[in-house]
């Protein structure tokens, strides 16, 4: 029988002085309500935030509904000041795209990756600033090193975050990332009950695809 | 070939005397109805049931919403006190968090785990009353035994409750635990079809991301 | 590099004739409608069907939701009675518990399992029917056999439908089953958004968990 | 500690001259709207879009809702034309039926698999046009080769495109398919909250299972 390091850590608190939230007003005149409610890892000397945000849509001329901008994961690390205590507004984030959420999904316990972003990416700023997101694995398969590094060759500054992610943090990760994972793509669209056909005549009982290359 | 232990396995029928279900209205003055669909497990000296509870949320003065109180798979142990007779006054309660549910999902046929909670924790009346949940494989990895220890300081007692949970009851821990995961951080507020915003406008063919990074 | 038995299989049609769908009123006095959208695998000498049936609820005197009846994995086999010609009205069925569900989402792919159930257990005609479903792993790992034995000892009648089941039609299942189980145990109705409390009054940034054993 | 090849791969944009969204009217009158939110992969030489299809549903003489055609998952393979150029208009289509998902949610890192489609099947013209797609693990378990190859005997055509994927662009597909294959097979009908049947008066507190095989 083996003993997995999986015993309650040590959960701390935020002073989280520096959120504001704002309504937006979307299209269709409603009101979309912002929601909080990531899930925080609090250790030693920083946090580690991650949520979901949904793609954005624009309808075309012909009435069809396409992505406008891909959904992504957040992640927003923030260092500690204190016991207890993180400073926000010394937050840095890295947007994980979809496939970059899968390489998360398929990274085995010994496994480690990187990923490298620039925010101005085919911009005339592309360079100013590199980000790069580190997940190494600890050398006993307990968990792994989430670390962000910022290198900002404007302000010539270079930050570097890192949270030690157990087991069973990084499992409530994948859980809720593969949960997000299909709406972060759109799907959850593709499969609203309103999207159903239902043709009023019956059609026997033999099954067809529907919308296959059998229609060609 | 093998032969797995997942043979259909003993299903007493509890006497819940003492379930007193109240309704709550809630803020918008819609009422709100308790639900009892727990899953639950009758052994010989004991029963175990697992339910999901969600999280609140309080409006900020922005108008955001954001988690109150974090949600949590509750687990309820009671004694059984004759043949499928259970005694559902003496139960005792652990409530998973949402680390301790990715610790659950993460556990190997042959690992342990183990949880420490004392319900005053920060208050004036901390160690009173301590709690742990124990989770530990069988030599055989035929499944695992759980077992609730609460000590009491004040009214000096120490109860143990134990069920022993196979393999197949603890897959439907497992894929139930990972349904209601995403629920538990309020995930699901995240990705309501009435978050997205959708652009009357059309913004052409290429794809962004969404409230990413490279907004700065 | 390994090839994998995962070509495309056989699919025939069946001759449905026995079908008859009921509109249900339920309490409320809003139409039911009954849906047909099994899981169907056709093979040579049988025909295996697998769909999902809810729980039914009933309300207590203090007003609260509680499973009546636990919801099933309805397995459903019939017999070929020719080339691509199935007879429902030969049909065996088999109601899988949400434990049983759980130990075929446990099963590796050299495990087998066998399920006992007595359609009359604890009545005075309790014996009279007896079923066993086998599940047994092909000694290859390509896939399962699964047999449905139904002895009826009053009609002195023995019958035996088995259905060859590969790798990717048994992926199909355990997908389909993972995604029905929480259904099926009731845990959506406790995750629905209309059952979440929103405090209109801010609680600051300190999140608790909900409904926990911190309350007591 | 070893590395796993999942750094961030190149990410083209295309050309998407040829999409024409059309709106479709369904049986009740309302507008259904076409969505385009499909996980695109860009490489150099092809490019491929996956987007699930919903099955169609029609309404018997009783009243009762059946499937009319299945649903899939559409595979769209097109190739490269430049530097992030792609020609839609030589787009050629596979639709992977819930069995053949199935097996590419088995498929092991080394495991390989192929299916075969004739969109005339069962029709006079059968085997005019001939389709296979292969899925080949690389030799060193980073990912795999998906290729469509598209055989036309009447227009003497033969073409194959071929996309290599990464583990981590496959565990997004691997992660978005298993979301949508139960709503391929229809059965978020059977789940939905309308369908739950709630009782005015109590049962009791012994839970039977729905529409059992105890029923008979």
């Amino acid at each position: 029988m083996n003993i997995s390091v999986c015993h309650m850590s040590f959960r701390g608190f935020s002073s989280l002085a520096g959120i504001a939230a704002t309504k937006k007003i979307v299209a269709d005149g409603t009101l979309q309500q912002k929601v909080f409610a990531p899930y925080t890892i609090y250790k030693g000397k920083a946090a580690l935030s991650a949520s979901p945000t949904l793609p954005t849509f624009s309808k075309s001329d012909l009435g069809s509904l396409m992505v406008a901008r891909k959904g992504v994961i957040m992640l927003t690390f923030f260092p500690a000041i204190g016991e207890r205590k993180y400073d926000w507004g010394k937050k840095q984030i890295f947007a994980l795209s979809a496939t970059e959420v899968g390489a998360l999904l398929n990274l085995g316990p010994d496994d480690s990756c990187e990923f490298f972003h620039d925010p101005s990416m085919r911009q005339s700023n592309a360079g100013e600033v590199r980000k790069s997101l580190s997940v190494k694995a600890h050398s006993d398969s307990s968990g792994y090193f989430m670390s962000l590094n910022v290198v900002n060759n404007v302000q010539k500054t270079n930050d570097r975050l890192t949270v030690p992610v157990t087991c069973a943090e990084f499992a409530v990760m994948r859980t809720a990332f593969s949960f997000a994972l299909p709406h972060i793509l759109g799907w959850n669209r593709y499969l609203d009950p309103q999207q159903t056909t239902i043709n009023q005549r019956s059609s026997g009982n033999v099954a067809h695809f529907a919308e296959s290359e059998w229609d060609r």
